[in-house]
């Protein structure tokens, strides 16, 4: 039996975001074994909902931030011709689970996505368990984001909207009534495992099967056309709702102080980043600030912090905006214990409510508490921790179970897999009734994340995992932060953190260090107040320095991209495989990115001092402040100092460089230096703007365009309402 | 809101083997939040069922191989108090899941059991994943039999009757209504990660939580009484249907053949054997026998072994019985893919049919292909490989989906779990049609498993996990075969063999070697033919024998236990803590068991030739053959040859020992010496039968009882029916 589903013409008819034309896709099968009727609507140009049966009520579409920016996904590309109609693909309803099978048909087609992941780049041949997760599974895509989405080379991308655990079965098996023998190699004796489970292509048609276990009412799927990879994820994220823009200061140096820390010592440590002019514009303080942490009194401890008004006032008029650490796990000594009784789920984690979000006034609650207790006294961020799951093989009890009943409904899978994600949304709530933008941390997210101002983040990866993930979060809408911590030397210290300054936020995470970073980088020494020498200190010190000043010297860059993210999709640090969707030498790249339309950025990983990468092709590469030049294509050697990012400008661009500051303030004006490189630079679009409200989206901005002329020099061109000033060009 | 359920009252009235006695219990909240009011019956003296809405189609219960063994379930010591009432398990039924809660109140209570388990010994405060599974994942009890059975040492053992795939968390949770918050410790600020994921002990009431997710139905909950976890594990295994009684000839040596073996070099091993005098019972071919294996063929490859049924002759008339490798995935060159392709799931596994054992006319078919071209040409045996499931973290594909669909209407998930446990069932139908015993292998298989004659194996665990799922397996009525394949050393091998030897199977697994264990012990250069020069070849297989040979002295010892596994329950091989539940030392040991009544066994670990124990409390225990005793609770240090078991005699046991065979056949009268040991000997019952059929359970054995007299003497006592003499006692 072979199923067949002929293609279902598109008709294109305008009636509301969400409907543009409903199609039905007609199967011989449809009643048997399940198999449900795909519903085709038309959203946008190249996006499509495909409906199957009736969707759950909790998933990201139905609790998301923001709508999707319907009227930037019609400034992007027409997208090419899909290679299946939306209406090929499958669905199946039982009681038991909901199943999807999206064609995948083509052997040289390679699929990226599924979120964070960092145990896998490209995706064709996986099995993943797209669970929130706070460790790594293997290839499973088990994350900090676990995301039900992927993009294909073939130029289109597929989200099914869910917020159970999906296993995913990435065009790997072949259904019977769709295998073809023809092509089987004839039987060879196998006499090791390796040969014996050696994977191989699945003879006949494949698909990339979703199983949605627990799910026995339906899903719906959205299918994101090209015509490359790129514009897949630039439609999905316009469909999420458009990328975050932080806060001028969230994209500066974040430094969290030790957990034991008290209102002096932190003040030390602020006072201590000025006078070793450490540039910085956030301070995280961690557990310690709580006067109860696992679970959270989310109110301050009086013995370390007696005055947190003053601290915080303190610490904002040195420049620091102030991150405070929390779970929404509420410990019975907390003023939210009492609300939130009745609106928490039925288990207990670390003995605190697990805070049902997903009721209205639950979400209220905690919201207003934040307000009132916290951003209304000037704190301006906070790091969510701890809201996702531990790996299925680790024994630590932080989770509720999956069984979790809720007052609103939500099962306890669903919560798991939305927690981080909730408790973003009610953070920036906050944030939002005070039109003042905030730039947060979280451990846990989901689809359709883009909009929010939070970036994931653990100190608990190995290099390569750390740079994977910082790749893979740009095809699914996600922030990555890769923390520092430790290292096992300086050179591997150096490197992390090098590679924490090309990341969308820059995190030293002190957590456990009694003494600030260059004081001791190896933690248990420092934990045992073992110091460097002090010649050492102010060594260690100055290369810090430079890595944070070249990450200042690029914030008028990097701001520029974030608002492109959120009006064009494109995530400001990506793979490269985003930005040169054609190059198939890129495919299996995921040790490299590009930082921002222009530079492409190569970590040296580990402890290394070099390193080799193959370069993207089509286009020369400029070593930054190197004087030299590739062709694309070629595979160079870079080598240099641990700490040292290596750095390869675009040709033909136009690169803002501004003198770095030791923090952005309200009135913070960038001297920039524009750096050309090749001979018709393409214009580069600087935003200026408060920097710090959302004024933004009123309009309230200026584009700063630069321009370089034929006849060698540089213009400036500025337009927009914006009465203020954060640029001044001062050389070319 | 705290739950309150009453106790209910139990009233024992016989109208059936499953309904003695129905009750119901009551609860203020069956209504609300899923809540299922439990419905107790009682099924025997000290077994209830409890049932919570409707069970699914598919469970062990529904699809088991033999029904509970009522008589021999009266014979049991009289079950205690439980410390709760079977009522006061709660259930909770949704749409997308149900969810079991049991309560596991006492701090001091232990929990073991949940299948073969290689990482956990121990199961309180672990979270369970039971999923059959082919690797080791962490503590979860993913294995090749996952069970969701448990006993506590306060005396009791619950079964979940399901067939999903459960999580477990055992009592690790605290539910909010059951929180008591008077005795959390005062906070104390946390700076490390081990600090801040210490397991603590929950506050309040805890349960073990059973999800089981995907069953929108309801579920079976079956509670075993004691007294103590022992009698909890009898009566399972008697639930189960009581112990598998292997053939005679199955607890000898099976020796399992190079897989690119042909007819000529397996009758060459065969003869190589004999001539070595290492005694075997049991020629195992591997996928090289098939024209086609991954997927199987289940045809003789006509290149390899042209006369397959003179090779099988040949065999049995040299005293080898004949075992075939096969999966149940079905090559499109089979004979049996044909009939079976509208017969089985709708995804392939390497290219090949899964059959759908739910489907009876399924089940028939592969069962009389079977039985016309194997069992009645002379196979005696089958190893059932790759039924079991990959890792949820490994990317090889050889797993159908858990959405897979088939024509029964088994969900994929479902035939996932009882996959393994339908292929032994159709396997042993055939070996019952002819009245004939069969000892195979299988590597998965699922709860109430005792009566099917299979071994769970595998080649691929270390030396602790090896000895650790030989200890679990015997809480949930699982047979465990350590198979033997390389060591690292020769010292490692031996150890590794003494181990297979003091199992419930023996078996040297050398399917990768192309020639024998002892000519050449390392894999790799036994593979390039480097072999050992032949005094080490000598020296190689004198080890061997002698472990061998001690295997084979222990035959009727080991037969006589098998018996009593049938109507007792008690497992041949079992943890100490099955033998003395009452010693609390022993909690923790899971690198020593009981091999039957008599012996403890304390393997030596990986090269080690010497090891510590502490020997179990309130009784004495004598070195075999050392003539050094020791008293119970004393912590020992043994030291040995590796590949010589440690071994200690209990206090007041009869030890018949058989001069060894190189192997056992129709006729074979075992020389008996009776070794003697304490002043006051029980007595000692061995079991005459004709070894290899099933007329045992019609009565046709005799009960061979050795009494040692106080006047010094030993005395043989034998009544029964059968004609035949199987055992000669020669010396005391």
């Amino acid at each position: 039996m072979r199923l067949i589903i002929p293609s279902a013409s598109l008709k294109a008819v305008a009636t509301g975001w969400l409907v543009l034309a409903a199609l039905g896709a007609e199967s011989r099968e449809d009643t048997a074994a399940g198999w449900v009727k795909p519903v085709v609507e038309q959203v946008a140009a190249g996006l499509w909902r495909v409906r199957f049966g009736t969707p759950e009520a909790f998933t990201p579409v139905a609790i998301r931030e923001a709508g999707p920016r319907l009227d930037d996904l019609k400034r992007l590309p027409p997208p090419a011709a899909l290679p299946f109609e939306p209406g090929q693909i499958r669905g199946r309803i039982t009681p038991s689970h909901t199943a999807i099978y999206v064609p995948c048909d083509e052997p040289g087609e390679q699929i990226y996505g599924f979120g964070l992941d960092p145990g896998a780049y490209e995706q064709k041949g996986l099995r993943k368990y797209l669970t929130v997760c706070a460790g790594v599974m293997g290839k499973t895509g088990a994350s900090h984001g676990p995301v039900p989405f992927y993009v294909s080379t073939r130029g289109y991308g597929v989200y099914v909207d869910t917020s159970r655990v999906p296993l995913v079965h990435v065009a790997r098996l072949t259904a019977k009534d769709q295998n073809d023998s023809s092509d089987v190699p004839p039987p060879a004796l196998k006499t090791s495992e390796r040969e014996l489970y050696a994977t191989g292509p699945t003879h006949g048609r494949s698909e990339v099967v979703f199983e949605l276990q627990g799910n026995p009412r339906g899903v719906d799927v959205y299918v994101f056309g090209g015509p490359t990879l790129r514009e897949a994820v630039q439609r999905y994220n316009l469909f999420s709702g458009g990328g975050a823009v932080p806060p001028l200061w969230g994209l500066g140096l974040k430094y969290r102080t030790f957990t034991g820390a008290n209102q002096t010592s932190v003040m030390q440590v602020a006072r201590s980043l000025r006078e070793m002019k450490i540039p910085c514009d956030m301070i995280g303080l961690e557990p310690g600030w709580q006067s109860h942490a696992y679970s959270c009194s989310l109110a301050w401890s009086k013995d370390r912090f007696p005055q947190p008004a003053t601290l915080v006032r303190e610490l904002r008029q040195a420049g620091f905006e102030v991150n405070l650490w929390e779970h929404a796990y509420i410990h019975p000594t907390s003023p939210l214990h009492a609300p939130l009784y009745s609106r928490s789920g039925d288990f207990l984690v670390w003995g605190g409510l697990v805070v049902d979000f997903a009721d209205p006034e639950a979400f209220r609650i905690f919201a207003e508490y934040h307000d009132r207790e916290f951003v209304s006294q000037g704190i301006m961020g906070f790091k969510a921790d701890e809201c996702d799951n531990q790996p299925l093989d680790d024994s630590t009890p932080f989770n509720y179970p999956y069984s979790s009943v809720f007052p609103s409904g939500i099962d306890g899978d669903q919560m798991t897999q939305l927690f981080g994600y909730f408790q973003q949304r009610a953070l920036l709530s906050v944030f939002r009734a005070h039109n003042l933008r905030t730039w947060g941390d979280v451990r846990a997210t989901t689809a359709l994340a883009g909009p929010l101002p939070f970036n994931l983040y653990s100190d608990a990866y190995t290099f390569d995992q750390y740079l994977r993930q910082l790749v893979n979060a740009s095809f699914t809408g996600l922030l990555w932060s890769p923390e520092v911590r430790e290292a096992r030397s300086l050179d591997e210290l150096l490197n992390r953190v090098a590679m924490s300054a090309f990341a969308p936020q820059m995190c030293l995470n002190l957590w456990f260090m009694p003494h600030p970073l260059w004081e001791q980088y190896d933690g248990g020494k420092n934990k045992d107040h073992q110091l460097l020498p002090e010649a050492e200190r102010q060594a260690v010190a100055d290369r810090l320095r430079s890595i944070v000043n070249q990450r200042y010297e690029l914030l008028p860059y990097l701001y520029a991209c974030f608002h492109r993210y959120r009006t064009e999709g494109l995530p400001p640090v990506r793979s490269l495989l985003l930005e040169f969707p054609q190059d198939r030498k890129l495919r299996a790249v995921d040790d490299a990115f590009m930082f921002g339309d222009s530079l492409l950025a190569a970590p040296l990983i580990g402890e290394a001092g070099s390193r080799t990468l193959t370069l993207p092709q089509g286009v020369r590469w400029y070593e930054l402040n190197q004087g030299r030049w590739h062709d694309g294509g070629a595979v160079v050697s870079v080598a240099g100092k641990p700490g040292q990012m290596p750095l390869f400008v675009k040709e033909n661009s136009l690169l803002p460089l501004a003198e770095p500051v030791q923090h952005v303030d309200r009135d913070t004006v960038f001297k920039i230096t524009v750096k050309v490189y090749g001979k018709n630079p393409a214009p580069f679009t600087l935003i200026e703007d408060d920097g710090q409200t959302y004024d933004f989206e009123k309009g309230a901005f200026n584009r700063v365009v630069l321009n370089w002329r034929a006849d060698g020099g540089g213009k400036v061109e500025s337009t927009g309402p914006f009465a203020g000033r954060r640029y001044d060009i001062v050389a070319w």
